[in-house]
């Protein structure tokens, strides 16, 4: 039985540089593991040599994604117009990395900084997210590219925690290819029903990080793991599912700290990586295995692409 | 069966007010939902008018505890000396109003500030940190106080964020009248097993705050209070058990912001803690309904006190 979201894994694993002799080391490694995309994040969309980078993909047979997250100094959400364009213009330039990398999605904090606010989202810091979102799906749209807003915690946004927040932003935005990012580490913070949030989302739901609750190993945790992917495969969910945790063995000091990683559940990427692989893999497999012979009553499965395995496996 | 470990509110379910007319009102309503503890938060411990409100708690019945956080400008884990004084002169002060309360325990943020740090712990901070609380556990002792030193997420300290790390540090402080806190939200981030963080904290756990993962509602979250209750009750824990839970419907704006609370989760203080309180008693009376004829194997109960009832509930 074939596992049919493509498992991904997050650059950040193996390291912060986006030099393409680092990026080269990271693809193959990935790839080494069985993974069949990896996620590239741009903190800075220029700093990627991206001719590059696109035949070391193609080499090693790995499928792309890119994920980015907003700083304060270029916060769409802000209430500055000049911190508010600076932001829509990175995610432009991340949308056009994307692009050229041969990927189809844009994923991670698009809707205003990754940080620690001190006080409320304001109407109009709401409003300016929304406006610069609709401009960059229309820019994006003429790429192919999807932008997948990632549901984050309150410690790291204060304009969506939740997946009903988020629905209501990609109402408001009204563009067919901005859809919701879900994050397992988030979930188990801010959602009252992990699997309520899966079935919500329904056919809006674009790209699934699955991270453990301590940010480690798979397993190790208080996720929920087994009904979480049946509630994904319940529904239909076709996209990708991509591995992410922290570790400040291979974060920059810097990007550490903002993640407040203050201590290391690991230190070794590779065998972090191919056990979460494992895991994946073989935690799938038993969810699909699991639900054949069940089907989603919703009108829509999640993604709007498919339906579950037939019984006996079929399809 | 009578559950024998006293249950508690925080005040904060009712108001962030500290005048005596207003903790009388929560006094009221803590005891009148059956709480035997009102957990009083001091961010100012002078700003509580002690005398009357320990006649109003007895004229209740209730018992009292007293929490308070530290911030960053009275950080005693700060290596600026005159901050960590004036966090230190603070703990004094939440100490004397504890004793002069009736109470016994000073618990919450007291090795560090609440607050999200830029940079990692350092060795210096966290020597300030053991020397400050050190001194107060000194200080503490001669009102027979017992300081239990809250473990909280990576966001709100760079310091100690799991019971291993508490356990590190209760060990550099060396008195047997600090403890640990525990608080089944931040060890929903936090902790690999929130069950092997209660038998290995073991005896010098000395008070648990029972808070859900979206911090609402007990049971409307990820948290598995169940497996946690029956844990401690395992472990042999006498301890108070108290609710908390948060929402800017009651707090003020600044507190709010503080704790990144960005949307309410409720808004009815009273049904709030009704709740919690039919919750816990039902769900700790279910944990020893299913511990009888278990008992521990380990040397010592969970707070040195007690064992489990025997077989058929007798003790």
């Amino acid at each position: 039985m074939t596992v049919r979201n493509k498992l991904g894994a997050q650059a950040l694993l193996w390291t912060c540089g986006t030099s393409s002799e680092e990026l080269r080391e990271v693809i193959i490694r990935a790839a080494a593991i069985g993974y069949e995309i990896l996620e590239l994040v741009f903190p800075d969309p220029d700093a990627i040599d991206v001719n590059a980078v696109r035949v070391f993909l193609q080499d090693a047979g790995i499928g792309v994604t890119g994920a980015t997250a907003l700083a304060p100094s270029s916060d769409i959400s802000s209430e500055d117009s000049t911190i508010s364009a600076r932001g829509e213009e990175i995610l432009r330039k991340a949308v056009r990395a994307v692009a050229e990398l041969g990927g189809t999605q844009l994923c991670g904090m698009l809707c205003s900084a990754l940080h620690k606010y001190s006080s409320p989202a304001t109407e109009t810091g709401r409003a300016n997210s929304v406006a610069a979102l609709r401009r960059v799906a229309d820019y994006a749209d003429g790429f192919g590219i999807s932008l997948c807003s990632e549901i984050v915690n309150r410690y790291e946004t204060n304009l969506v925690n939740t997946t009903e927040q988020g629905l209501a932003l990609l109402k408001d935005i009204a563009r067919p290819n901005v859809k919701l990012h879900l994050d397992t580490y988030h979930m188990n913070i801010e959602e009252s029903s992990m699997e309520g949030a899966v079935l919500m989302a329904g056919d809006r739901l674009g790209y699934v990080h699955v991270g453990e609750s301590n940010r480690g190993y798979l397993g190790s945790g208080n996720v929920d793991f087994a009904s979480f992917l049946r509630t994904l495969l319940l529904g239909g969910y076709t996209g990708p599912i991509v591995f992410e945790s922290f570790s400040s063995a291979v974060l920059e000091p810097s990007v550490s700290s903002q993640l407040c990683v203050w201590r290391n559940v690991w230190d070794n990427s590779d065998d972090l990586a191919a056990h979460a692989y494992a895991y994946l893999t073989t935690a799938v497999e038993s969810a699909e295995r699991g639900l054949r012979g069940y089907r989603w009553a919703g009108s829509q499965p999640l993604g709007g692409k498919r339906d579950l395995p037939g019984p006996g496996g079929k399809q």
